[in-house]
């Protein structure tokens, strides 16, 4: 791993390590999924290259989230954990702390935007969370939560930028490389960087030739905009259908994508429907509209994968069936 | 296996052993995939059973059907395959038989009603099939059907009443229980007939204590009218949304389904609508309706399945995600 050079307020002893995610994997497994692999031969005639969609919208909780979380919750001393644990997050990873709270049968108060989808607050109430709502912005997010921690008095477990969280995250891509071997490269989607993260972390360790891509809404494109820059900028409000692809880049995880990333991939977002509207008809898999992104990259950079072995990550499947987005 | 008493119409000679689906399963294992099982706390905890969902909406072309159209197509000598095949299918026998003629490279006619889903016609076209429109009536199809096979002089490949069909259905059953072992039952859509008979092919052969349970829409009953009356009855023009479910058994179904069959179980169109919607929710996997007839009446049977290790059938997944019935 690169020195945290340029990386003026990360503390390098945070960063976690290749034997943190050995832990994870351990502390985590009765709570998770060992989530199979599909492959579509269609999607391989489609793109020219061969896909693994590694299939998270089937994990606990429905999305890759509950590997963090878990490893958060389980990782708590039984005195720290009585005090309960808190979150904002604009969905999967609250639903999942709340999920993995609920395992462990702890307090957890989860921040979220009122404009999240109905059906995700309803699922963390059913694991038993109390949900607190903001605006759906940053800014006011960050502000909501800080009431609620000083009240609380709660573990505050970062939906990306925390060392625990990226840990757990990080089993993900550990498992793909144990389920189908050596991969050139793995691509999925980033909002606030902890799947990409957990992928830089495993495959830097234990297959430094895999590439890693991230993939971005173009109308959300703040983790590009870092890279290309050197420095992390972030939109307060960005508008995409992927929801869960609204944050920003924070000091750890920007660690891991500017020292580990081999580039940031874009899609429109009706580029983004498309891809999602094909894998639920040919793979027959209910996923959120942020999994397509990766899909989406790739339809339109061919060449930058013809002929090679790819990890796609399915990071979510918890989508309100309702409200469509070819509907 | 019963002798085929009361089945005046049926030449014994005809019915399929177990030796028939051994080499089905060697014949077609090149064309189709072994599909995984899918496993769910949330509905184990609803149902109070053990389910383990065998998902052939994974299969290809989408559906268990590709199993016995393959069995068919492949089973065929170089001369006969030259000449085709034809056949008449509500859907997916059709999709599944353009699929497997495409794959062995030889000419496929399939009469549809023009009410079928204009997604499945498109699909038979791009496997290279001639669709031909008829009514949507038992009647009309047989008419329009008989009219093609004079003309080209294909081999039919029946639906479901076919030996060669019911042998490739079967296979579906025998991976089920490689895959999980014993179960105290295994429930199945049933139409026609041709999973069921599989499936009753392959249990009474490999695992006869294992109960087979059909189960069917309110709304297109046959196959229930049937088994209570001891005689096939047939419905010409049945309306349920589980549209692959509409067809009446035929005297070889019949025979599998009389002698076999434990008991047939219905659930209300409505009750199909809800266990379709929450298998998609809280399983993440896009399926047909049909395939919600099974999960619709564990749910409102649960005393006949409590604390047993029950094997569902997905049947398939080729459903119109422009017009989803909560839409």
């Amino acid at each position: 791993m690169n020195e945290p050079a340029n990386e003026p307020d990360l503390d390098p002893s945070i960063i976690p390590t290749y034997e943190d995610v050995e832990a994870a994997h351990k502390r985590i497994e009765p709570h998770i999924h060992r989530t199979p692999i599909l492959t579509s031969e269609f999607m391989n005639e489609l793109t020219g290259a061969e896909l693994f969609f590694k299939c998270e919208n089937l994990q606990k909780a429905g999305a890759f989230k509950a590997r963090g979380a878990s490893n958060a919750v389980f990782g708590l001393s039984d005195e720290a954990a009585a005090k309960g644990v808190a979150t904002h997050s604009s969905g999967n990873h609250g639903l999942c702390l709340s999920y993995a709270a609920g395992r462990r049968g702890i307090p957890v108060s989860v921040v979220v935007p009122r404009t999240a989808p109905e059906a995700k607050k309803e699922a963390m109430r059913g694991y038993g969370a109390t949900v607190v709502e903001c605006e759906p912005s940053t800014t006011s997010r960050e502000q909501v939560f800080a009431d609620v921690v000083a009240k609380s008095g709660a573990d505050f477990v970062h939906p990306y930028n925390d060392p625990r969280v990226i840990a757990g995250q990080a089993t993900c891509s550990k498992e793909m490389h144990e389920q189908v071997g050596e991969l050139d490269a793995i691509i999925a989607p980033i909002g606030g960087g902890g799947m990409i993260s957990g992928t830089c972390l495993t495959m830097s360790n234990i297959a430094p030739n895999t590439k890693i891509f991230a993939a971005e809404p173009e109308t959300a494109d703040d983790a590009y905009q870092s890279f290309k820059s050197g420095q992390i900028i972030a939109d307060d409000t960005p508008v995409t259908i992927a929801d869960g692809l609204k944050v920003p880049l924070k000091n750890l995880t920007w660690h891991f994508v500017r020292n580990h990333v081999s580039d940031i991939l874009l899609a429109s977002e009706q580029e983004i429907i498309d891809a999602m509207y094909l894998t639920w008809q040919r793979m027959k898999i209910v996923m959120e509209p942020s999994c397509a992104v990766p899909l989406a990259t790739i339809i339109k950079n061919k060449e930058l994968f013809a002929g090679q072995r790819i990890g796609v990550v399915i990071t979510g499947g918890n989508v309100d069936l309702k409200k469509l987005p070819w509907m």
